[in-house]
């Protein structure tokens, strides 16, 4: 393992410009993630990792997975824990992070009977996080996000995510009503409304299905509500204007797949 | 209306401890709402509101709002927004603020077939606002909060509510084993967890039912698991270990219910 030993180290200098700026992770083709887990994700799902930084405690905390995650990284580094909080997002850091490439898991659209969910502007790293979750552990094929959603590589979304960035296969999409039509070819794709739309279980989901769920103030628009198959809604029973629109996602979803 | 000119007065200073203390508010009695939404939903839900606080910026835009607001307050004051901005949470902030008496809209829970839902230790403001928001719109009949779930009255769940804290009943819990023992004298209670439950589609749902969620690391108590009458989980296809507290809520809630 190399060592570092100052906070004006160029990779260091680069981790923090990572984490904090959305253009640069997509200048650079990389993103940071933190953790044991999140790291750990990495490697398990063949991500490419290229560089592992951590602290002389967390070798001796957690040598095991250490030693795992230096043999699967092109370079490893041991620096100070003073540098390492300099390049942490968390309060309590565990003294690991990894710089990773870009992913390039893309949904494959070819099969009968897939689930996916299209994002337009979702805009709430958590949300965009708990969807790639809801995803992953409900076995949908693929995310497709509109790239005015906020970036998938934030360390926030990453974090939210509990590593399902690194399962749910994803693209980001130029053109969500073209995407869509192009869909409708093989598939049935369900605009997700506030209200007037039909009710969610009217459908079996039985055929290769698209659910498209919009931001979180302004919904989905019209156009994109245009362009699918069918408008549907939640059908609620209080007096809220909406859900929160990730357990909306989720529960279409599930209704989706149960 | 009063006019504030200090950020020393008496008030001001006051909304800046309810607004960053958990423990000011339940000495208190009192929170915090901020944006003409919030304070709109406050007033028409019947809460009772101490005082009402505005920009001059905002009497103007929102002149009919405001008379409503400063009809129905105890006291109503007028602050220049540089005062305002030392009160609010937000980036652009509406200029409306109201201090609004702790909510006494507990659950009934003498009826048949009704739908409740316990959270156990929540942390997470976003996630504890978003299942409010889910049992309004899911038409449920009260939240149970355990007494260490984050602060229901802190302004990130406000906001994450969406003014469902003022139309959702709820009560906190001291000792949510004893209360979920006696639940089940007239109803039936639902562990949430992650593996090795019944199906959450194995039941129909159609008497009065509680289910019981977790924290977002933790899960459930062994204990809490015990005192209910079934342990379900929402089967999972793909290889998360969980789903976000707050999704996980949402889909089992939806399934009470649809």
């Amino acid at each position: 393992m190399l060592s570092i030993t100052s906070k004006d180290n160029k990779l260091i200098k680069n981790i923090i410009k990572l984490i904090s700026k959305a253009k640069y992770r997509k200048e650079q083709g990389l993103f940071v993630v933190e953790g044991l887990r999140l790291c750990t994700d990495a490697i398990r799902s063949g991500a490419s990792v290229e560089a592992f930084i951590c602290t002389e405690e967390a070798l001796q905390k957690h040598a095991d997975s250490v030693a795992e995650l230096e043999n699967y990284a092109d370079y490893s580094y041991i620096v100070p824990s003073s540098i390492f909080s300099a390049i942490s997002d968390t309060k309590t850091p565990q003294g690991v992070i990894c710089v990773v490439k870009a992913l390039d898991n893309k949904p494959q659209f070819d099969k009968i009977n897939n689930k996916y969910v299209l994002l337009q502007n979702m805009q709430d790293p958590s949300n965009l996080g708990a969807v790639l979750r809801s995803a992953d552990a409900l076995g949908f094929s693929g995310v497709i996000l509109t790239k005015d959603c906020c970036d998938i590589y934030s360390p926030k979304v990453c974090r939210a995510s509990m590593g399902a960035i690194f399962r749910v296969p994803f693209i980001i999409c130029d053109d969500e009503c073209g995407f869509v039509k192009d869909f409708n070819n093989g598939g049935i794709s369900y605009a997700a409304v506030v209200r007037n739309g039909i009710s969610i279980t009217d459908f079996d989901y039985n055929e290769n299905s698209l659910v498209c769920i919009g931001n979180e103030g302004n919904g989905l628009t019209d156009d994109l509500v245009k362009a699918c198959t069918y408008a549907v809604t939640i059908p609620m029973r209080g007096n809220a204007e909406s859900l929160n629109a990730a357990a909306a996602a989720g529960i279409i979803m599930w209704e989706m797949v149960r």
